[in-house]
């Protein structure tokens, strides 16, 4: 008889592993039932293009799903839709689901279960059920923003400085509307970036005509007679908005785990074992779970769709009888704000001094491109090393066109621990359209190396 | 009294030296005089730059310039122009140098030399001296292009499918030339690329209009009757051309150093340890070395700018009292051509074979943003990587924009001696404008972990 895996929830991390599982299933010979139950109508979709399709850079949400259920099912996973799990049984090897399509409510038993629940936009008391305002989550939040815009408001109102709220200003701004973004720390992006390069980020923004308003938070909304968010209230102050944009996180989705007496960790996700293993015959991936920074050795939670993905092909893996590890994060990501790409990783300089990190910075400004040439713009990179080991502990980026991607070069460098001399010294790609003779990074890496 | 360093030739490596030297004598307290011989008229330029300037990218030769002989000075090194180094006297620590302005012949003492004396174009006797063929490699041939193309010709010929051929092709069909490429490879770039990939190179040279002619060398040349070129015999055929760019490589000059009995290596370089030291008292730097090629733990002939510049600041830390090291190369190279980001680390395949490692390889399309983007455009990726170890050997990328620096990635993890499923797995930088979920060097070296 063939063992059963049910996951739940279709999405990044979910089809990766059952897709995986499956894979690797028919090369281990194991004998493998995948049932995959979503409660929403759609699977396997990119909710980091959401803002893109809302900024009309991409016209139909058909484009932001990788694979559809009838393409999960042509590969022989047995992809259940408006099927919500609603509990689970971990003694008797059953998760109960709920059919949104006839209310009926059914046991589905398993022998292995992979939790794949995702997270949920954080949403203040004052947020909940104003028409106008929308989180920026999933293909329905994006199909109401695009329906919001057609309506052609003047005035939006994005609250949250981090990636979601940086990337919606933008569109917004693009699509027309007089934009103001809110954001309680000192700078945008300063959960995670040093507020020197969150200052480049604001200052992109504001080219891109939004405006910033910063260290503050907004704590209620104004609504009009019909009902409808009309402002916020800004540092005393009223602030126009006929849409609001939240932007305030995520946190992960583990009622299901918890109600089964499962353990979170300390950020408030699943904190499964290397190979995506919780307890036996129960798994865990995705934007559910904490990941293990390299760096820091601790579990934070860092919901993103490329953890999501690895993770959910590890739990895969191992689910179809093959050996899989999930070798952790450093902490690596990348956006754009107007006309400047945004991206980093590693430890900012105050994560490393909580963790007793002894550590010297740099910051440097440097260009694209050879200075001389066309394609050549401004790039700004920020370094920060330990002294005594000299390793890379992170790296921040801020500039034109092709500054972004070359964080991968420092992500490599810490995924293989080397040194800020290392960096400095490795072979790295020149030519005059793409690099100054030293890369930027390099350049950041030699000055933190005399100073380390 | 203090100790006088004499550098042999004024450009990347030799200025870089120089500097360097200069900056780590004020550290350690060295008491250190720095001449500079140069037998041009100009110092420290961008030697890679001089087909974006022939293109009309760069408006003016002295944007090419990153510092000009008077700065130099003003930073207390002491450049002698139109000095050329005529011999060179080890046991009495003299340099013969000619002043071409004024004709005379003197002798310059020294406690310490420094060859920076670079590389000279491979000319073929057919090319010798006919009006109308030109090299590209100093910025007097860049002066006579701009010159050339001033007159309006309509057919031009490149010969050599390697960077230089391959950037002049670009250019010259740029500038609305009626462009043909000539070369022996089986490909462009096929030196150092995989057929496969120098396939792509020629279809983006094709795509910009040139016309791509391989496995054909040129043997001769046809003149008017005004003595300028006016078409190559290509097999057997004439091919016409009144410009004709020769880029069939350079070779170190090496004739001062091997005068004074100083060995080359067997590509023809010299070989300096790796603080850069030939023997006590003369060190050598820049193109006119071979360089140590981390993979194959063997001296390649390399030249290009990033070395020399990197080779020349660890000549000059060392000079100035200091302590550094060249850590050798692992081959990184970047170019474009057409549309195309081309770019290449590491071995290639018969490279791998020929110096007897147990190879895999993969050859993989994908995008350079999520699919979705109207950002995203075609790359593929090849890499190569060792049975066994599954340690990555080689990496090719041909696409488009954004494509390019990601060789970085791999460069870097190949530095760091990291294997295929170590790329696999790492942490890169995601979001829909830059990247698929799983980054494309990502991609294939799973594909090739799989493999291994």
């Amino acid at each position: 008889m063939s063992r059963r895996l049910v996951v739940i929830g279709a999405d990044a991390a979910g089809m990766s592993a059952a897709n995986q599982a499956l894979r690797t299933a028919r090369r281990t010979g194991a004998d493998l039932e995948v049932v995959a139950v979503e409660s929403s109508d759609v699977v396997s979709y990119s909710a980091c293009g959401i803002p893109y399709w809302v900024a009309g850079d991409v016209d139909d949400a058909d484009d932001l799903v990788a694979r559809t259920a009838a393409e999960h099912r042509d590969a022989g996973i047995d992809v259940r839709l408006h099927t919500e799990a609603t509990a689970l049984d971990l003694d008797a090897g059953q998760v109960e689901v709920r059919d949104h399509a006839t209310g009926t409510t059914s046991r589905l038993g398993f022998d292995d279960v992979l939790l794949a629940t995702g997270a949920a936009p954080i949403l203040p008391d004052w947020a909940r059920d104003v028409p106008g305002v929308l989180a920026v989550k999933t293909l329905a939040d994006g199909a109401a923003w695009r329906e919001l815009l057609a309506s052609d408001p003047r005035d939006a109102l994005v609250v949250g400085g981090g990636y979601i709220g940086v990337e919606m200003a933008e569109t917004l701004a693009r699509r027309g509307l007089r934009t103001t973004l809110v954001t309680r720390g000192e700078e945008p992006m300063s959960g995670s970036f040093e507020p020197a390069m969150g200052a480049l980020v604001r200052a992109a923004l504001e080219r891109a005509g939004v405006e910033v308003v910063t260290g503050t938070e907004v704590t209620d909304l104004e609504t009009g007679p019909d009902g409808r968010v009309r402002a916020a209230c800004v540092n005393g102050d009223p602030v126009r908005g006929d849409v609001v944009a939240l932007g305030l996180g995520v946190r992960a989705r583990t009622d299901l785990a918890t109600g089964a007496g499962l353990p979170v960790g300390e950020r408030g996700g699943l904190v499964p074992d290397d190979r995506q293993r919780l307890t036996d015959g129960v798994w865990a991936a995705g934007d559910c779970c904490e990941v293990l920074d390299r760096t820091l050795g601790q579990h934070l939670y860092v919901p993103l769709g490329t953890h999501a993905n690895k993770a959910g092909r590890v739990a895969g893996t191992n689910l179809g009888g093959g050996d899989d590890r999930f070798p952790g994060i450093v902490g690596t990501a990348i956006t754009r704000a107007g006309d400047a790409e945004v991206a980093r990783t590693g430890l900012t300089s105050r994560w490393a001094r909580e963790a007793g990190f002894d550590v010297e910075e740099v910051r440097m400004d440097s260009t694209t491109a050879s200075g001389y040439m066309p394609e050549s713009d401004p790039v700004t990179v920020w370094a920060l090393g330990e002294r005594g080991t000299g390793r890379l502990l992170g790296c921040q980026i801020v500039g034109g066109r092709g500054a972004g991607k070359r964080i991968d070069t420092a992500a490599t460098a810490m995924w293989a621990g080397l040194t800020a001399e290392d960096v400095a010294m490795a072979d790295l790609a020149y030519a005059p359209p793409f690099s100054p003779v030293w890369d930027p990074v390099q350049i950041a890496c030699r000055r933190l190396a005399e100073r380390l």
